[in-house]
């Protein structure tokens, strides 16, 4: 039975470690698949070593004292990963606190004028009532969008400054020590996150943006060609193209990260290509616009997966059209990507979009033309027909709409050229 | 010029004023518009007041001394809107701070042995490495998901504790008073977070699935009927329809805070109908089909708004299947809310699928008899009547796909149900 015992454990411990060793191989991988992640530890990492030696330092400690641990506080709590999420907790914290250190100054004086027995009932008024209008303002979404964390440190602080008011005489001293260490803290922040390898939240948006209209275009193809391919092609290569259809699926559902990013590109200053007071509210619309697009392709590539495949006949009638519309819109999409990339006008867009309308046109023609030819056919073999035509049509129902958003798109990228160009 | 100087200030000053008073009407509806907001907010107040009567009695003061600022910030930090997320960040508090507390005492534990001058070495590269592999850890989706404010708590305790171990002498009493004041806050802020009003997760996960579910089924309603409606109808009554039509709007993007719900959700105990564990991804499953269903409404309204319009010779020949189906359709949908809602079994959806099943043959059908009966008008008009075809055989294409997401809400919903009775 002890061996037994021995036996069981050893293969729990085994399992163990095959699951963390996959759990490591995993995380591995996240971070070798953009190695400023690895950059990004290894930076809060030093940022809190440059803090931690004012404990270290005889003579730094001598000048913060014990409040050195609000530096690392703040450390900790403000850096993130993009210097516009770092720049925003900062200037949220300092605001905060500033704000809320004066208020809880002036609240304490008051308390102290109306004598020691009506101090408390004062303060603890002073309290429930501002925490309630504090956390109030974090519902609406304005104050939301852009000073969330400012509110959240402004309760802190007028709980902390108001309340040990009552119990701790030099108060004054204490809170000008705390936001010295604070700034200190901050500042650390913002040095090691502006000067090793610099990650900008608008520089991402930027890149995310771009990427999102090349996928965009790459699923169109994709999808389009599958739907006219034969069917043996296609369960050969089966894994090839569909994976390439299913790279709008991440621009589906895109909208949080991309809000989140204008909002720290916001307070980001000016850097590489983007001046300070980049219109960034036009990358959001540029983003819904891609979205709507992924939303035809959705439904496109519903139906290519549905039951009902058309005849031969009628495909090859229309494949040609299709297969150039959609090449065409997806050209127009590859230049907005260029054109978002470099930030300039090219007049080849619109020759692009020229060529989109024509074969639009084109398309609409030779669906014109189908009964002609092809409808007495189908009238004799009225059954599979019929069903067949409303299957094929499909392409170009969907084409349509889409060409229409990408003409859309163009619209607001021109208005993002010219804004850029201002 | 005085009275201009006047005049100019008294002018900005009024402009002030009303922007105020409209940013104010406006937070005071969104209270009033969700009155357990107002409720919430009272609650933060309420747990500070009570947290802050530590300092103002003077025998609570005397238990726990000057750390009673840690029960403040714990509270500031901890109290969240739903009571999942508050549980969450209370666990996540409580095991950060623990786990990080025991390795701090182990390093400084080794640090002390090596002797007084390789100590603050060993605990510089201690913090350094720890910072930045918890930093990477919150890259890690699963992590990310239920630790990441953990990680930050780890992180910020470990700093404190082996830092702050090379000045204070007395290192082990004071993370015992810590502690416990910490626990102390949590324990405040889950009280009040589940006596007062409780706002569950999970419940209101349940809500908006079901919400959704209702939008889902209006605005394919309101799409269909628009599409076959006499044009002078919809102008004159533009607002009301238009408005149904855009309550599928909100679905596209709710994917976020499904996400963030389900995963709260997951830290509640058992409350209402809900048992602890409950199959709350299975929510997150329907939510996507309720979205891929989203996906086609937005085509379809697309699709409403083109310019391209139908023959009314053709409208009216399959103007009764669609809107049939697409009623079959919604009430299905319906009854999918009805049975989400009280979570039973009903018998008469099979039949309601049924009927949706029945009805999308019958438009088959009638798609497959247009040409006999309308085919010979069109070729006479045959620029005006091909373009007709096209857009009127788009509710079908659109409706195709929905009706099959729909069978697929069907078969997950029934999967839920089978998990819920179990």
């Amino acid at each position: 039975t002890r061996r037994r015992l021995f036996r069981r454990i050893h293969g729990l411990v085994v399992a163990f470690l095959i699951k963390l060793w996959t759990f490591f191989i995993k995380a591995w991988n996240i971070g070798v698949n953009d190695p400023r992640k690895f950059i990004h530890c290894l930076k809060v990492g030093t940022a809190l070593s440059l803090v931690s030696l004012f404990y270290y330092m005889r003579t730094l400690y001598q000048g913060v004292g014990g409040n050195a641990m609000w530096a690392v506080m703040t450390v900790v709590v403000v850096f993130e990963y993009s210097i516009g999420a770092t720049l925003y907790k900062c200037v949220n914290r300092a605001t905060g606190t500033l704000l809320a250190g004066s208020l809880g100054f002036g609240v304490h004086w008051i308390a102290i004028q109306c004598g020691e027995n009506i101090q408390p009932i004062i303060l603890e008024i002073s309290v429930f009532l501002l925490a309630a209008a504090a956390t109030f303002s974090r519902f609406i979404p304005t104050v939301k969008a852009r000073f969330d964390y400012g509110a959240m440190v402004f309760i802190l602080t007028f709980c902390l400054v108001s309340i040990s008011g009552y119990r701790v005489d030099q108060l004054f001293g204490m809170a000008h020590h705390r936001l010295l260490t604070v700034a200190l803290g901050a500042s650390i922040c913002i040095i090691t996150s502006m000067l090793v390898c610099p990650i900008w939240a608008g520089q991402e948006l930027h890149t995310l943006i771009n990427r999102n209209l090349e996928k965009l275009s790459e699923s169109l193809d994709g999808c389009v060609t599958d739907f006219f391919a034969d069917k043996d092609v296609i369960n050969v290569s089966n894994g090839y193209p569909n994976k390439m259809n299913q790279a709008y699926k991440c621009v589906l559902n895109s909208k949080g990260s991309e809000e989140s990013m204008a909002n720290f590109a916001r307070w980001e200053p000016a850097h590489g290509d983007f001046k300070f007071r980049h219109p960034w509210k036009q990358y959001l619309k540029v983003g819904a616009a891609i979205r709507s697009c992924a939303y035809c392709i959705e439904t496109l590539n519903g139906c290519i997966n549905s039951d009902i495949r058309a005849p031969e006949t009628l495909k090859k009638h229309l494949k040609d059209m299709c297969v150039k519309l959609s090449s065409y819109s997806s050209n127009v999409i590859k230049e907005l990507a260029i054109i978002m990339k470099t930030m300039t006008k090219s007049p080849s867009i619109h020759i692009s979009i020229g060529q989109m309308n024509v074969a639009v046109h084109e398309l609409q023609d030779a669906l014109k033309n189908v009964p002609n030819q092809v409808v007495v056919q189908i009238l004799q073999a009225s059954n599979d027909g019929m069903k067949g035509e409303t299957t094929n049509t499909r392409p170009l129902l969907e084409i349509l709409p889409l060409a229409t958003v990408a003409s859309l798109l163009v619209e607001l990228a021109a208005r993002i050229e010219v804004i850029v160009k201002e």
